[in-house]
């Protein structure tokens, strides 16, 4: 039961990877230890921050992220994840260096709204700068009207949710991260948002589910469902 | 800044190696991800169940346990830590086989009791009947007076409560493991106790710092300690 080996390429941000792995934990039908998956995690928090190499030209993640990902194929995993978003801007250059598949997010997004709402052409998507940058939604989301926060928006309200001293990275989860990401989502709603990508794991931590009768969409849960059924 | 690369020797269970991650980053003192402590987890929750093995003479954990720790170390771990007071049981038969140190909790906790309580000398203990057993607390609470609950409490309460079809390692941690739990607290404080150790990781989970107005100690948040400040 539940026997395959599941690699985490971690650390992008550490509670993203805590909190995936605990999710994984939760929706894993188990009534003892040993019937949970075994997971192998490096959460290697070292890993050059992807938003300042997709933006400002900083440090490449890509050899930290092989190294990391490498580390989880010398223990014999069977598949691997990567729990943030924009880390996935460099995936292909990870996944040819391993033998495991990688689950890519971005596709079992595309896959999870063509199946259950097939009719949403608006989508509205919260997200690091970085992750918007990388063009990956336009990208994997092909006939839909992706939506963004104007750019003040963006910078005062989403990242200062994420990246803020009293923001989601420094494990604040609570109070204010959730009211300026809330004003970030009501922006989206009133340009005509449909459902909402919550394009950014540390979104995910403090928004669930639905808001303002919409629904919110966290890859990280759709990944977990692919790693567990799939 | 927390350079250390740290190994967690993990699955036993699967959620009290997530939820010790967890503690450990909100413990942290970091502001960005790269501030963090790289984290290498092999939850390997098919390790054989020490409870078993060490009441019931079921197969020995010690084999699954070393190459789990030996994984940690291929991957270059600094220090190493085991979320199961439990396992404990094996810890000289782990800590031989690998060149890195392995946190002792059993250690710290009595550290910390003569550092904090140098004057409480009733502890009880709220622990898997197989940690119990081992006689560890004794071994290492050298003079103090261990107080468990009595057989049926301890078979019929906080084996319910972890083991139980509605109990921790069935992912419930809210409701009847709490009560369960309680009532055996309630137990071990008309005995006498004037300090309560929760010795298994899972009752950690659902107790906290205090009850009744007598502090709870949780082995794991002490290791957490160690391993931050050590």
């Amino acid at each position: 039961m539940n026997d395959k080996v599941i690699g985490i390429i971690g650390g992008m941000g550490p509670q993203a990877t805590a909190d995936f792995y605990m999710n994984l934990i939760k929706k894993t039908n188990a009534k003892r230890d040993q019937d949970h998956f075994r997971v192998i995690i490096d959460s290697n928090v070292k890993i050059p921050d992807r938003t300042e190499a997709i933006l400002h030209n900083g440090e490449s993640p890509v050899k930290a992220m092989v190294e990391t990902a490498k580390n989880l194929e010398m223990l014999g995993v069977d598949v691997g994840c990567i729990p943030c978003m924009t880390a996935h801007y460099f995936i292909k250059d990870i996944e040819r260096e391993v033998s495991y598949p990688i689950i890519n997010a971005f596709v079992e997004v595309k896959k999870h709204i063509c199946e259950f709402y097939p009719k949403i052409k608006n989508i509205g998507v919260l997200a690091t700068t970085g992750t918007i940058k990388t063009g990956l939604f336009e990208k994997y989301l092909i006939n839909a009207n992706v939506i963004y926060p104007k750019d003040a928006t963006q910078k005062e309200k989403v990242m200062e949710a994420i990246y803020g001293s009293e923001g989601i990275k420094s494990g604040v989860t609570e109070g204010k991260p959730v009211q300026l990401l809330e004003e970030a989502a009501n922006e989206l709603i009133d340009k005509g948002a449909e459902l909402i990508i919550l394009g950014c794991t540390e979104i995910g931590l403090v928004l669930k589910h639905e808001y303002m009768g919409i629904p919110l969409i966290d890859p990280m849960e759709i990944v977990i469902d692919t790693l567990i059924t799939g």
